[in-house]
């Protein structure tokens, strides 16, 4: 059985074999910079384990997880441009470092980049991997113009942030699974079901960041506990808030979100005091759970051995108990 | 046979039937704009032609002609910010329209659905025909990285320049003749002979662009002429000028390229005086001449009864009279 760690080390290995023109040298060592930067390499290992799961074998699956990983910094690169972002993982981002321009056309390149390594899978089911990919990467694109056209709308909807996110981060982590299982042979059944564990694992994974933002012990979180509340991100937490405040509530906490002035830590425990007030914490760990819930029925209607799903069991189990 | 007219007439009705989701309307509205500000439909045309003369019907190949034409315009929708161009074909852009955010994005979906698009021919060349596609954007990609550079260097041969424009414009010409070539069930040999074809009448076209800047009918062309000397563009004409130029014209030509103010008109006339001085005309058009003639004897060398050749003669022999 391949485990998380074995598949992470497989694909940085593979990540480093990455082979591009040497030249124009400014479209192409934004590529290696930023695969080099590292992150959890969570989404290529998914279609390596999952490939494995199915066929026993996740050799095939190495490009089209290369592909996916390829996508996801493609993502990242043009989201830090449209953020404004100056660091990710802790180094310059790519427009930073280079410009504006050179981050666009590098990351317009990454996304050929990336399909050309989806297509070297050697597979009889390769067209619907294609086809999975290529809607999987209009969905991102469909939630990150959500999530930019949130910021500027006062009346977010619970319903519509958890679709926002759906797509913005669950719809690549279902991908990654449904990808490996194609290429694993397995049957459609299956296929779904892996595609559901994903999405629920996704939706859930993303709620647990809106959580720890505020609930995390700060050293474990490496990072300043709040980041969200003072960026007046609308997380499900101050979404839900707004759903069930009163209306003096929602007039104060209008009136945070107004506020230019410097006063981030008063508005990070008034906000606070607020979710406490509406039971935000409990409301979000519900939800949570009935997404991991949710992911691991979807496990358990797959039909192959108990044994065989031991290694997506433990990634449920550790993404559960994640503190940071 | 299908004439260009033809052609252009079957994409501009497809273009108008292309359905996208609704919502975000900021990712999708754009890309309704663009396709519908026009544009000679040059490249999905050839797509459909290049089918219709090797199998006498060019439906199969329509939704490749499609992706063909919104990877184009998707190049021009990236390439616009990059140059911070506030018209394209009369009209705002799309990041002077909307804003830079929207038209990154708006982009990065276009790549996506320019592949869906390619992806939909059902023919059993549809790896070969994706494989192509691929290769070509990220030469295109490559071609306007180029392009970048060569505005900062002051030392661009002429040679390095002829590659420039072979990645950014001839590629995408080469590779549209080719995947219609490939969807047309042509052999080996012709689909690499409709490539050189579409590679040498690319250079050919863009060598006309560079002349007609500065020789065209300043009425025919319908706008002014030296648009190129004015924003000290890199071209062929003023490439080979370099070239040839003795140590004190080098000298004068430099200067030219160095002053700030606005002497539009006289740097225009000087730099025409130069370009006369070293027989410049003659000898773009002895090179646009060669690669027509290339061209013709690529199509020529293709094994298909002549009768069947005779749409893309008329291309050819179309480019050649074209004056603006």
């Amino acid at each position: 059985m391949l485990s998380l760690d074995k598949a992470r080390e497989i694909i940085n290995l593979e990540i480093k074999k990455i082979d591009l023109q040497p030249e124009p040298e400014k479209l192409y060592a934004p590529v290696h910079y930023v695969m080099a930067l590292g992150g959890k390499r969570l989404r290529p290992a998914l279609v390596l384990q999952a490939c494995e799961m199915f066929s026993g074998n996740y050799h095939v699956a190495i490009p089209a997880a290369l592909g996916v990983e390829i996508f996801h910094n493609f993502t990242l690169l043009h989201d830090d441009i449209m953020d404004n972002a100056s660091l990710r993982r802790n180094s310059p981002t790519v427009h930073t470092k280079w410009n504006n321009n050179v981050a666009i056309l590098s990351g317009d390149a990454m996304q050929i980049i990336a399909l050309q390594h989806i297509r070297r899978t050697e597979h009889e089911n390769i067209l619907d991997v294609i086809d999975t990919f290529n809607e999987t990467a209009l969905k991102v694109c469909e939630g990150q113009q959500f999530d930019m056209d949130f910021e500027k709308l006062s009346n977010v909807t619970v319903g519509q942030y958890l679709n926002m996110i759906g797509l913005k981060t669950a719809e690549l982590l279902a991908a990654s699974l449904k990808i490996g299982a194609l290429i694993g042979s397995a049957n459609d059944l299956d296929i779904q079901k892996m595609y559901d564990f994903g999405k629920n694992m996704g939706l859930a994974f993303q709620l647990q960041d809106d959580f720890l933002d505020v609930y995390a012990n700060e050293s474990e979180l490496g990072k300043e506990i709040g980041k969200d509340i003072k960026a007046n991100k609308k997380t499900f937490l101050l979404l839900k808030t707004m759903e069930l405040a009163d209306d003096k509530d929602l007039k104060a906490i209008n009136e945070w979100l107004a506020r230019e002035e410097a006063l981030d830590n008063e508005k990070v425990q008034a906000m606070k005091s607020m979710y406490e007030k509406y039971q935000i914490p409990y409301y979000t760990e519900q939800k949570i759970e009935q997404y991991f819930k949710n992911a691991m029925e979807n496990l358990h209607e797959i039909k192959v051995a108990q044994l065989k799903k031991e290694e997506m069991m433990k990634i449920i189990n550790l993404l559960k108990m994640r503190n940071s």
